[in-house]
């Protein structure tokens, strides 16, 4: 049974210089709705594996999903798993190589999956999932098929043992370094979208809707 | 001793539907040069830790560095890792949800690690890392004490079992699915630096240098 509590465990605790570990559940939930993807790991044979997968969170359950074929899948159902999203904010400019560092927002959840099992619930979660992104679309799709869900492995992550991570702001030099000549801030980064594409093989009339005009990362 | 192979092994095989696996290495490496950071796995107690970190590649070996208090640096050092880089180019919005999918750009590397222990040979590749992202600021940092460079852990890693993926155009449909009267195209997701920002604490007369004006993710 995965502990249920916001204070840091063994494997969630900081040990990093300059950063600022957070365990409230508002940060966590903030930081996993903005990024866009993730990366399991799980244990194969006695050795890690880390797999990018696009993940939903609704309330303290996070939901990913695959070909039912995806090793991923099949290795982490039903087995303890870490999940962990990042966001690089910025590069941050020291006075010394050493004080040099990333802003970024970051998140480590540990916990046991569970495959959705039941029809209605996959239906259901995956229009959550659709509609989180693009609210509106799922009713204008083609209906999922018995066999396309057959083919569709979802699994469910309660948020247990979580930890976030958040660094922000100018370089932190030595109060001795002020003095040396050297530019110092930060250059900042960011992830967003580009004007949609439209699929030259869309039917005649058919107009890009509001929901794909106004869909932004956060 | 690491396998030296472009041949796919069994945990780098693709098994996901839209995937294209591909091993050569300069696939391989251009993601890894583009990817801005990645995740690490490692096994902590019997169970997968993924944690992000910065890292750079010369020629055929990755590294990454941090506190040598960092418990995945002291975790990792002379064991089993998974590194994983993973960049999004686009959402891809087909007529079915089962078709929706990611364009992006992926790679997995499997390998064994070692700290660089050589006091000269970690100024040395801490310069290359910083020269690759800010070609001529290592020079005109204050030098790293010997202090700092105790307290700091470097780990290289041979590129040995890696696979790279790459998925990217317009939605593949079902051949029925393109009269379904439903928007597809892609939405065009771009990894960015913004206009730098100064420290507030720079010395007068400090001007923002060229390498900092013309830092690009790629």
């Amino acid at each position: 049974m995965a502990r249920k509590s916001d204070a840091p465990s063994e494997r969630t605790r900081s040990k990093r210089l300059n950063e600022y570990a957070r365990y409230d559940r508002a940060t966590l939930h903030a930081i996993l709705d903005a990024a866009p993807y993730c990366h399991v790991g799980y244990v194969l044979d006695g050795a890690a594996v880390v797999t990018p997968t696009i993940h939903w969170r609704e309330g303290d359950e996070v939901y990913w999903h695959g070909s039912s074929a995806s090793r991923m899948l099949k290795k982490s159902a039903g087995n303890e798993v870490c999940l962990t999203v990042t966001l690089i904010d910025g590069l941050v400019l020291a006075r010394s190589g050493f004080n040099h560092s990333v802003n970024y927002r970051s998140a480590m959840l540990f916990g046991k999956t569970e495959a959705v099992g039941d029809r209605a619930e996959k239906l259901r979660v995956l229009e959550v999932f659709m509609e989180r992104i693009l609210p509106g679309r799922w009713a204008a799709l083609r209906p999922a098929s018995e066999q396309e869900l057959k083919a569709t492995t979802i699994l469910r992550m309660p948020i247990a043992e979580a930890s976030a991570k958040v660094t922000e702001g100018m370089p932190k030099d030595e109060a001795e370094d002020y003095e040396w000549p050297v530019w110092a801030g930060v250059v900042p980064i960011v992830t967003e979208v580009r004007p949609p594409l439209a699929d030259p093989r869309n039917l005649p009339g058919i107009e890009m809707p509001e929901y794909v005009k106004r869909y932004r990362l956060d």
